[in-house]
């Protein structure tokens, strides 16, 4: 089969690679149907994290289930799947508490050690998903081809930025602040509005990017940065900053922002992978009472809260795509977001 | 007057300074009836603050109202009242979101630049309260003198244990470790009880101190620390940590403790001062989504909430005071706390 082979900076291949089996009896093997580029996908893409050796490499993919092996019960052949960007078993005591992401079992896509051996991650042909009846969550019935893009951020950034707005504890009133603006930051701004947050502010420069923020729900939007921006901040909330700030980069700069950007008594909510040795300012955070909440989004947890409202067409995160092109133009997919030409890129085998 | 006075290194002493007056037209004089010595009047004491010069030092207090300025309007002479460690207005807007510490007017006492001059805080026979309706919380009547030290412990200790069991989200049902044996950190027990925890163990090496926590509601006592503490914690909850961790300490070391403590998707809440540059490791909470909540507790605004179960007798918070001597006493009180020979010392001027 076909999948996308990293092989160093901004060196990205559509290579014949086996076709996954199953192995473990629990597993399932599922056809990709539609696979796309994670912001942090660029890391390695960009040489900020080496890559050793050629890799696979993608984590976002729903499919069709094509095989299943002989301990799984829940998923069927045929069934349209959704997968998070890891597997895990929903049994362990973190998934029981809602934080499948720590599966006692579970792991990450292209990894060489998951259960049964290597998995691929979906920027391919097929994938062999570990603990399939766990991982996979299913649609009630086949799609509608149109709300293939909305399902699809269902893996990553709709629950990616949910988690943000409820690690932030945003609710019914609350005034928000996004710091990010790429695909996660604007589900983010999108995740604030469902949740009922009475103003939302996106900081952005990109036209484009606020296009979308603005259908998302932001009722504003910020182009300062550093001391401006939080200055700007400050002065549309009563001097103090917001209650929920949201930070979707992971840059020591971005969550510099997102704090200061805080109100006393505020949280901030953070999704971005910290990068860059953003250790956090414990006095200031102690001063002023505002928390720091979030991490590796556990979205399995959150595809079937959101997947209803998707397949109603209440919500429609899919917007987020503004590329598609086929898995064998990875190499374009990748070049068009490092370069900004896209927010985020649709692949299909 | 008579007042505490810090020279140096464990040099405490009791001088004659100038008693205070009215300044503002908000404050008011307040007779102190018994005031108390915190952990954090040990930081300077123990030189891990450096004294500059000769300073009041002191900031829990409950008094008598002695007279009141021409604008105060809910607080009379002959109150009894109860002053947070700090003086806030309570109708900024930091102080109506709830976070009085962040007072946009306010300040700590025992500092020069407050509102109407020098503020003493309360080691001392009187206070000049700056604006002192929003400062201070009166009993509906004379309290029975028993109940002193429990309605003492408002002023900082019990608001502050309880802020950190909020701060980590201890509702009912919840699993709650709590690093710290002083005052506050027995606090911490007593008030996740009251919250409702199901199991709270405390970590204590002192015999005396493990015998409040488990008056005040603690299930279980771990001695242990460091990697052993953690991998106990850890056996003692499903092998992933607890939901709660309250850090009532301020080290390195012990906020480690706590977050290492702490299951994946769980929160530390700590209200220890930070001390010894405990920056926090971002990139292992976001992996296991461990947030980080709290600060200076802004007890101002849980006094109205804590005394009425004071003053019916059924929160007795008071049990943290295991010496009490006369202000003339002062140094003997800073030396047992010191020495560990007592837990929280009260004076009485």
């Amino acid at each position: 089969m076909l999948a996308t082979v990293i092989y160093g900076d901004r060196d990205i291949r559509v290579d014949e690679v086996a076709k996954p089996e199953l192995s473990t009896g629990g597993d399932a093997i599922v056809r990709v149907v539609a696979a796309c580029v994670c912001g942090s996908d660029l890391w390695p893409y960009r040489g900020v994290v080496s890559v050793d050796e050629p890799r696979r490499i993608g984590h976002e993919f729903v499919g069709i289930v094509e095989a299943v092996g002989d301990d799984v019960t829940k998923i069927k052949v045929g069934d349209f799947v959704i997968a998070p960007f890891y597997d895990c078993d929903m049994t362990c005591p973190n998934c029981l508490n809602g934080v499948s992401t720590s599966c006692l079992h579970g792991g990450w896509w292209g990894a060489d050690d998951r259960l049964g051996g290597f998995a691929d991650g979906g920027q391919g042909e097929f994938v062999r998903v570990p603990h399939a009846d766990g991982t996979l969550v299913t649609t009630p019935e086949q799609p509608d081809p149109a709300l293939v893009p909305d399902l699809l951020t269902l893996a990553d950034v709709m629950g990616t930025g949910h988690h943000a707005a409820l690690s932030a504890g945003v609710t019914a009133g609350s005034t928000v602040v996004v710091v990010g603006d790429g695909a996660v930051g604007l589900c983010a701004v999108l995740a604030s509005k469902r949740l009922g947050a009475s103003r939302i502010v996106a900081m952005s420069r990109h036209a484009d990017r606020q296009a979308i923020a603005r259908e998302f729900g932001a009722t504003d939007i910020v182009e300062l940065r550093g001391d401006e921006g939080v200055e700007a901040i400050r002065q549309m909330f009563d001097g103090i900053g917001a209650d929920c700030v949201l930070e979707c980069v992971g840059t020591k700069e971005s969550m510099d922002q997102a704090i200061r950007s805080t109100r006393p008594g505020g949280m901030v909510g953070y999704v971005g992978v910290p990068n860059g040795g953003a250790e956090l300012p414990i006095r200031s955070l102690f001063g002023t009472n505002v928390g720091v909440n979030g991490g590796v989004a556990p979205v399995r947890h959150y595809i079937e809260e959101l997947l209803p409202e998707v397949l109603a067409g209440t919500l429609t995160p899919g917007r987020v795509f503004d590329l598609e092109l086929p898995l064998t133009e990875a190499a374009e997919a990748y070049a068009a977001m490092d370069e900004r030409r896209a927010t985020k890129v649709l692949l299909r085998p």
